[in-house]
């Protein structure tokens, strides 16, 4: 089994790829210092990466930016960080990628405790993280070739307390290990168009 | 009350302008025929709206466009009319408005059933109504001066199974009327945050 894992240097893609490395065959995409270079944020390095990766069973995303700041200083261009990279950077991910999955392969891409438990700051974020939940269960139901489609919402990680703590004000941190089995039931499990938190 | 209905001459948008127009002054904005002109998908287009026709009390949006079609065929290129328009369009009406709206108004904005109940060529409209009710549930704790915002969901129109109804095989239609009364609460209610449901 191949999994492509896209963000695998961030805290939950490591995760990931140590639940997974004894399964599977695990490629890490990421912006930099990873087997294959992508930006989710360009539909061309996307192209590019399908192109050199070739077929994969499974295709994980543990990526994705976000504006964080006051909501009224939040402007249509600060707004787009989130639209480009966390919403269609993964989207663009599925579409582009769709024709590199194996038949009964799948696809888990992730979401985020905030599109149901706001914080200040976070509604771009939030706005990404609520389409990508609405787009995974509706793509789950047209999806060719017995090919699944999940989403993770991870509540904000123990790992990232220390610069996040005083923004997720008695929020019950959870370790990205946690967050990683979500993944395993996803990719190795036989639910689709779910939506699981980690909460 | 000043109102600004954007959408005003759609099926909703015209229900909810006859719902409200015996409580308030409704000025309605659409794309032609209207008080206001106004390109959703256009920052300029909107920027001018608000500049023209200054403080209001509600700001409702009753629009949003969004491709239909079998996912397999879905591109970024095709998705992005559901970016523009029912997820930014609607967003940046808020983003943009903001300053207009008057202490203790309000903002509505408009998702739909797909998001909770997925149909065949629906996973666009779905990302877009996800997207929106997440910026809304998140704005709601951040917005100054007791302004309010919510979202209302609608099924499938009464009005709209004529051309819609082999699409949404097996789902109640509600009349657009039905609808409008959740926009009257949203309005005239003191709610927050909210989704209202109307299925």
């Amino acid at each position: 089994m191949r999994i492509l894992v896209v963000g695998a240097n961030g805290t939950i893609g490591t995760a990931v790829v140590n639940e997974l490395k004894g399964d599977a065959e695990v490629i890490k995409a990421s912006r930099s210092n990873s087997d294959i270079k992508v930006d989710i944020t360009s539909t061309d390095s996307i192209k590019r990466m399908f192109k050199e990766i070739g077929e994969i069973d499974a295709l994980v995303s543990t990526t994705g930016a976000a504006h964080f700041g006051p909501f009224e200083e939040l402007t249509p261009e600060l707004n787009s960080i989130a639209v480009n990279s966390k919403l269609l950077g993964q989207i663009n991910l599925v579409l582009l990628g769709l024709p590199y999955i194996r038949d009964n392969g799948s696809i888990t891409l992730t979401t985020g405790i905030l599109m149901d438990d706001p914080i200040v700051g976070g509604a771009s974020s939030a706005m990404a993280n609520g389409g990508v939940r609405a787009f995974v269960k509706s793509a789950a139901i047209e999806l060719p070739r017995g090919i699944r489609i999940n989403s993770v919402s991870p509540n904000v990680l123990e790992e990232s307390m220390d610069h996040y703590g005083p923004f997720f004000q008695g929020f019950e941190s959870v370790p990205a290990k946690r967050v990683a089995l979500a993944f395993r039931k996803s990719i190795l499990g036989a639910q689709t168009g779910q939506s699981y938190y980690v909460y």
